[in-house]
């Protein structure tokens, strides 16, 4: 079986178990068999780390469905992050027999030499920051709902923020706490460090951990890290300041609250549309405009070797790179004076290819069952499926069964990649060694 | 001066001069000075040949008023066709030395050497095409409106129709002649031809003269014939079933036609949005799916070489060849047995990222001054301007002064091309020689 056979169907088998768990009456607050759709939803949601909900998971779950979901999160995050960070290794391995670059390095350096290693070394990493995030959230909700309960709602939120899935078990979702600062920077913390992958974490580590010790030698960061981290930042802050200046007078989102509530709720926006998906306001009450650049932020996504969705940042730069090198007149295409190989750009066209070929599809599959809906309200609803972001407008629970089902596939597709999705099923390819010649073109 | 500087000058001059004539009493039909962002609006809209119109041309504009429209839009579409059809020449010309391939082999036999000649067999085509339009449009103006304003009317349409401008001397554009099977023939046949490039047309006259003077030599037809033709056909073939599908039941829309005219209007609205830009049903009571497919072959475009615009057939066939190519692990990326340099994948990149900024900072700006408009009517108008098609849900006369700027920049960007403007305001590039090495990325 190949590697992308592998990955598809196993995402598919962890949400098959997960959606018959979710039947079971145990799982149901009302102690009856549940609806199948509903299973099937939020199994999907949950396993993708995406985080819609087409019921209230705090009311209408058990705390044993509470429990199933909070796992599926757990089993989808973790196992996404070790996917793609093998693959990013793979990659590290290969290229280091020719430079001496960061990642096999820094890999050498913390003497993980085995996939086990590499895998106990994530799950160690998963551990660490979900207990920091439970331990940081418990002053937050202990006062409020008592201890066990209290205890409870910090481990489901803490381990929702670091898999970027966005399940909360609160019916407004986060916006009761939107003026508290240590959940506010807790959680958004949390979705940063899962959504930016485990080889920048480590990297990060092991330059502080070299700071401290005075070593004198100097770390070299990979090229992921650097693409990784400054996109991440650059986006952040944009994201932020466009939040905060298109909701600023909007009575119903951020016009009734103090400044420092304001930034902070632009922040929380800023990090959740990619690709967390909690919220603090109601997005059923933003702005056209305000909606707009969520959809944005949400397509682009987080950063690849982590918990995120979307069509990643790495991605992008690729993209913008390839536009700097045809108004520069170059035919190499630079990212932080690093030669980007051909088939790296001709990926990224793929992923972006891809990726707006599946929003496109199901967006028109919606609006033709749904034709009373707003367009953007349907736009938001794909986007946020795709990039398994979970944020929405508020429309998931009401629209049609069909509809539904579009979603569910929508957040699959999302989740697992549509290239790889497409190599699963085309299986293995068999390049072909005759050489065409060249004949050129007039695009754009 | 650089290339791309003339051309942006170029059509920023004729665009002046277009603005201060309408400007003139004489070209309005009260007799009074011109609404300066009115004329400045019509003038860019006629040059950059895109057809949005903030006033009623048949009534607003007098005959003088509007024979410097069609003189603006003749200069436009013809500049455009000439300047695109030269560099696919420029093109042609560098890789006959490697292969005999049909575009050098067609311009040999059609003995076309120089520039001029070129320039003066576009004209030529011109002329003939837009004859033949007023010859079977008079039948259908003539009896309703009399000889002379009858052929005022035919030439107007013709001219507007090859050079895919979409103006329309009708209050409700042809939405009055969805009926008509001449008028339906001859303005999709002139929008076709004028919009899938001069050198396709050059290439299909070689092709059957040869056919009928029973030449033994076999024509190769060029790549960029082969990419515009198939292309072309397969979107007006998926345009049209997908209008007649979804908007098979709209009463505002289909709903009342008899079954040919339904499939008559299909294919008039499946030719005109790439780009031209007439309607004969009113596109602001379309359903939300027909839009959204409007938009995304509105953003597609014509070919480049003719008088269209939008992204264009060729980049979409290079982007999805990419697409191809990763997924069957191939690093050369072939079109018809041609391999497509990387110079030429960049390129369509770097078109798409310019153009799809381009739409999101468009349509951004229109949402945060016009709050109220629904966010397709803004996307619509927005992508609308971009690929210079012109249609509208009818938003375009009543938004505020600052989205009408927004839109006209919209239109002068489309036209001349994201890369090309970037281009002539950056200068030459300077191609730095020093090589770097490669990293790999994760991407998607
Ligand atoms: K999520
Ligand atoms: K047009």
């Amino acid at each position: 079986m190949t590697v992308s056979r592998t990955i598809c169907l196993g995402f598919l088998s962890v949400i098959a178990v997960g959606t018959i768990l979710l039947l079971m009456p145990f799982s149901n607050s009302s102690g009856n068999w549940n609806d199948p759709l509903v299973a099937l939803f939020t199994a999907t949601s949950a396993v993708c780390v995406t985080g819609l909900g087409v019921v209230d998971t705090g009311t209408y779950f058990s705390f044993w469905g509470q429990f199933v979901m909070v796992v599926l999160v757990q089993i989808g995050g973790l196992g996404y992050m070790t996917a793609t960070t093998f693959l990013l290794l793979l990659i590290g391995a290969r290229f280091s027999l020719r430079d001496k670059i960061a990642i096999q390095q820094s890999l050498d350096r913390s003497s993980i030499y085995g996939s086990d290693q590499v895998l106990r070394s994530i799950i160690a990493t998963t551990i660490i920051f979900e207990l920091t995030g439970v331990f940081l959230l418990l002053p937050v909700f202990i006062p409020q709902h008592g201890f066990y309960q209290g205890l409870w709602i910090a481990i489901f939120h803490s381990i929702n923020s670091w898999n970027n899935a966005g399940f909360s078990l609160f019916k407004d979702n986060l916006i009761g706490y939107q003026s508290s600062v240590l959940l506010n920077f807790t959680v958004t913390g949390l979705i940063i460090f899962g959504g930016i992958g485990y080889q920048v974490i480590m990297e990060l580590y092991l330059w502080l951990r070299d700071r401290l010790t005075k070593k004198p030698e100097r770390l070299l960061f990979s090229l992921n890290f650097k693409v990784a981290t400054t996109t991440t930042l650059i986006l952040l802050i944009l994201g932020t300041i466009s939040f905060f200046l298109i909701e600023l007078r909007n009575p119903e989102t951020f016009g009734q609250m103090n400044l420092v509530n304001k930034i902070m709720a632009a922040w929380f926006q800023s990090v959740t549309t990619r690709t967390a998906g909690f919220n603090t306001v109601d997005f059923g009450k933003m702005t056209t405009a305000g909606l707009f650049i969520t959809i944005a932020l949400m397509f682009i996504g987080a950063s690849p070797g982590g918990t995120g969705g979307g069509m990643k940042t790495t991605t992008l730069r690729v993209l913008t790179s390839c536009t700097k090198a045809i108004l520069q007149g170059q035919e190499q295409v630079l990212l932080y004076k690093r030669q980007v190989p051909i088939s790296l750009i001709l990926k990224a066209v793929g992923v972006l290819i891809g990726s707006v070929g599946t929003v496109v599809l199901a967006t028109m599959m919606i609006a033709l069952v749904e034709p009373n809906l707003n367009f953007i309200q349907i736009l938001f609803e794909v986007v946020s499926a795709f990039a398994t972001v979970g944020l929405s407008t508020g429309i998931t629970a009401t629209i049609s069964p069909v509809a539904k089902l579009v979603l569910i596939l929508t957040m699959y597709v999302g989740r697992v990649g549509v290239l790889l999705l497409m190599s699963a099923i085309l299986g293995d390819p068999k390049p072909s060694a005759i050489r065409y010649p060249e004949e050129n073109l007039i695009v754009g």
